[in-house]
């Protein structure tokens, strides 16, 4: 599955991704990097912020989400290259939180500007162990059509 | 600046974040963490990818862009929490470029369901030393209106 390439794209197609277990320390070492707000930094300060207790980084979720996706069968050998999309998260992520993505190919076309390029659109959902949604991604992924490295 | 409030905030209003080199390093140590992708993991293996040399993953970009902002004048002290948004990649983020995120505020209103929260709306445009956008994200934030942490 790893070999997937764009010709194997289907409108309707679903993928599972792995599953990552996400730590306290993980929520705190990405924060300090990249989003040391309150919230995300220290458990006992966290109670008493907007999200009560601590939760991580939507970018850290973001991210671990596309670990998952390329550690897993979404994944084709040229690289899959994100134009954008619609993201959101209805959901704090906890510490203990096991995600795991959902992924459902939405539209599958040449690129009109480059023929080495096909264009899929996905929507990715990350979920943790209770089924919640704790991400959306509404995603347009540029994918090599040769399939090469 | 840095003690901003939610009523502080006005349509139009705009901010420009401190700047942050991108490294060669850097780039890597991302990529091998959360994005092990060809095209960014290794300055060879990249020039016979479709992004044509080493560049930053776009989830770095972007929690690099939240970290210019958590650092900058657009942070409030009871924090920042995106409900979500729009993200687009523009151009590829390359090792030694230098980043800053230029802000506008576009919307601001208090929260329907929640009289704690305010709802800001602003577009992040994340621009190289070149001027050149590598980043936009128009988001949806929930600022806290009593500015405790």
């Amino acid at each position: 599955m790893t070999d997937q390439r764009f010709e194997d794209f289907t409108v309707g197609q679903r993928f599972v991704s792995g599953t990552h277990e996400v730590t306290e320390a993980q929520i705190i070492e990405f924060a300090q990097q990249f989003d040391p707000q309150p919230f995300h930094l220290d458990a006992e300060a966290a109670v008493d912020t907007a999200l009560r207790g601590l939760s991580a980084s939507g970018w850290h979720t973001a991210a671990l989400t596309m670990r998952l996706q390329v550690d897993g069968p979404m994944w084709v050998k040229g690289g899959i290259i994100g134009a954008g999309g619609e993201l959101a998260w209805p959901a704090p992520v906890r510490p203990g939180d096991v995600l795991r993505v959902e992924s459902e190919i939405l539209e599958v076309r040449a690129s009109r500007s480059n023929a080495a390029l096909g264009v899929v659109t996905a929507m990715f959902a990350t979920k943790n162990q209770d089924d919640v949604v704790v991400q959306t991604f509404r995603v347009t992924m540029f994918v090599p059509r040769d399939g090469a490295a």
